[in-house]
């Protein structure tokens, strides 16, 4: 199981690929059979594929950038890290409010990660 | 499956009864079957009392109080909530950084708790 150290620097560096809208970066963090769900509740992604295609179709069209918004959360093998995504939605300048928690296997790879939000997270950016 | 306002708020109430100690007011928000992971990847707490046991034995006898830290996160039927514990331990004046996820039942009571928190999550109080 990796380490809380390792934990916490890999939600970092999640946080900093998806800022920077690096998706090569963002998949080489997962293994070939993650599952992801963003929103949490909605039907996951399985496998790196349709992840892959989860994310180019959605952060990759975006013009988003992301920031830590407050402590990552981190212990052995699992963590919680609260970011905001800011972004244009419809032509109005939003941030979504997000906290991904994520598992990790054996090789430091994410293998679940679940986004935590709501319609009350998307607020007018600026705004608490 | 309860919606995104009434998870957002009993999880902001979960914040204001660990602040003020109540006991009792904790405990009603549980399910009789819930399950406790405190810090995930302990081994669960099950069912009410054994979740009352690890509530009392533990805040209960710590003079601690607690505050919400950054957005709540919350959709239908489950929610994260980012908060900051403030206690003594060891006679030092500390803040544990905590992210609870919480999954809730029908009738609007939690069924799973698992708080994120590492040793790198308890800070000297003061200290970001």
């Amino acid at each position: 199981m990796i380490s809380e150290e390792q934990v916490r620097a890999t939600l970092a560096r999640y946080v900093e690929l998806v800022g920077a809208g690096d998706m090569d970066g963002i998949l080489a963090l997962y293994a070939e059979d993650a599952r992801v769900e963003d929103p949490v509740g909605k039907p996951a992604h399985v496998g790196i594929e349709a992840i892959s295609r989860f994310y180019r179709e959605g952060l990759g069209r975006l013009d988003a950038t992301a920031r830590l918004d407050g402590a990552i959360r981190a212990t052995r093998g699992c963590g919680a890290v609260p970011f905001c995504v800011d972004l244009d939605w419809a032509g109005q300048a939003r941030t979504i409010e997000v906290i991904d928690v994520m598992e990790f296997d054996a090789d430091g790879r994410i293998r679940s990660m679940k986004a935590y939000w709501g319609e009350a997270n998307m607020v007018a950016r600026g705004q608490p």
